[in-house]
């Protein structure tokens, strides 16, 4: 279905800003609470968790930019949330309420919209968040942004930067090609950060939104080098089956929404496999380097050769804006 | 000067995301704090306030919606930074950090885009709020629009619901006209929110942002109507010098900024009126109405004429989108 409509009564221009508010409360169904926890007043009001850290993250999803109309509205709407459910993931968190914003153009679709809100609502429950409140505003015809700001709590994130040499570098899932499917059909790692937080063992952490190549660097601390065994990247079927080298896809795609981080030099690797196994049978990790010594100036290098790895954060397909 | 740029170098299209985003840090400078309690992590994380309430809000500025090439940069910038400040201050709270998100055509001048983040940056340090982190994406040319969502605290929020018959309602400032300067060269009423929610007398409070006919009637409990004194209304010198019927302007536009609260019927307005007068010498207040019994089916009535104001939300005027 279209995302802009010709019909006048069929846009959201028909229904005037108090209309198009009381519908979104109403597609949002449980996931929006009474005021003043949900929308309604001047701000939401959250209860602080004592004794934990809060988080905050904020992205955005725009018509033409990160997604088109080959992508149905339910799957852009979990998209939007499901980014930002990911960055709390990477810092070990368990998520809290959101904040949506909408810019819309007067010709939206009232029911793209509605399908859209659907997409966000499932996500919601699945991952037990409430929509506290946020901001619905105009843009011109043809247009349409949403930004969600996420919170999340924790006792103790795990940060990006807290890797040591001797560390061992581990990734979830499979890698590359997220274009055919994976940008919009992924599952936020929740769980497993918020295990890794618990677990003591991992010492830095961050989600895979624009491939290793561009990602890997910043777990890896000053004078140092990731020292990758290219055979245990884990390649996705998608990045195999797209044109191209897998493993330049594996290092340059973006979007995989993956964890990836570095477990204590002192952590018996074959054990925390096994438990990670245990926890996690359904998630796939890989071993796939070392926190080692840096040699010219290279960050990634490749175990075998001893030579820093082709693909760079120059790279013209890395630079894409994700 | 120009918001979008024909000459390539002078484009965000010219730096790249990296550098672009160096450059926002390095241009707010002392409003932008180290990782992780800044930019740099997955989330940003922030300390929880024990014994308090956390207050959170986020608003939109868009190109050729919100603001045009007639209005200055810096002034652009404050003012998305300052129409969030003014929903903290409507709760009672205390500001604590924000996150921005920015969404930008490729042809966004480099030039302007700084002097909107010194008109942020400026904001902050005056209200002592920190940018902790955001989020850059594309659009298309031509396109640009910003999102701040900003976090506060207080002991107990101020509601918009708490009014009971027979307390007063007052109001800062002056109102109408604000299209002619001062729906961007407004402050935001902090500390008269936090001493107002401090007070233990404030029953009910919101800020003025779509006028008294749409707002109003939010802080009217059921079966009540706000008895307004025609008279008592602070008509702003630029309601007067705009064409049309000051009281008129006073109760359709939009975006006055100002405070409009309910002071229990138990407390004495004159000695009200003087601890306000004592602590808040340079601020207006006006008592304009009191919450008294509804009739006819009219929540905002002239006293004198014991009719229903003419101005409704469904002046055409009232209804544009704010």
């Amino acid at each position: 279905m279209c995302i802009f409509e010709q019909q006048p009564n069929s846009t959201i221009a028909s229904l005037g800003e108090v209309e198009l508010i009381q519908r979104i409360e109403k597609w949002l169904g449980d996931v929006s609470p009474e005021s003043p926890e949900g929308m309604g007043d001047d701000c939401a009001v959250l209860d602080c968790e004592s004794n934990k850290k809060q988080l905050i993250t904020t992205d955005s999803l725009s018509y033409g930019q990160h997604f088109d109309s080959s992508i149905r509205a339910e799957d852009a709407g979990a998209k939007l949330i499901k980014r930002n459910l990911s960055d709390i993931a990477a810092m070990g968190g368990t998520p809290g309420p959101a904040l949506l914003n909408l810019l819309c153009g007067p010709d939206l679709s009232i029911e793209w919209l509605e399908r859209f809100i659907q997409g966000i609502r499932q996500t919601c429950e699945h991952y037990g968040v409430k929509i506290a409140g946020g901001d619905v505003s105009g843009l011109r015809e043809g247009q349409f942004s949403a930004v969600l700001t996420q919170t999340g709590y924790t006792a103790e994130p795990i940060l990006r930067r807290g890797a040591k040499e001797g560390d061992t570098i581990y990734v979830t899932g499979s890698l590359g090609g997220s274009i055919l499917k994976k940008h919009y059909a992924f599952e936020p790692r929740i769980a497993e950060g918020r295990w890794l937080a618990d677990s003591n063992v991992c010492s830095s952490m961050m989600d895979l939104t624009d491939g290793l190549a561009k990602d890997l660097p910043e777990l890896i601390p000053e004078n140092c080098a990731a020292w990758i065994d290219l055979l245990a990247i884990p390649l996705s079927d998608d990045s195999i089956q797209i044109e191209g080298d897998p493993l330049e896809h594996a290092f340059c795609d973006g979007e995989d929404y993956e964890l990836i981080f570095t477990i204590k030099g002192s952590v018996e690797n074959e054990r925390f496999k096994q438990s990670w196994q245990t926890q996690f049978p359904e998630t796939p990790l890989s071993m796939i380097a070392t926190v080692g010594p840096h040699r010219d100036n290279a960050v990634l290098i490749n175990t075998q050769t001893q030579k820093a790895v082709p693909w760079k954060k120059g790279f013209e397909h890395c630079l894409q804006d994700e």
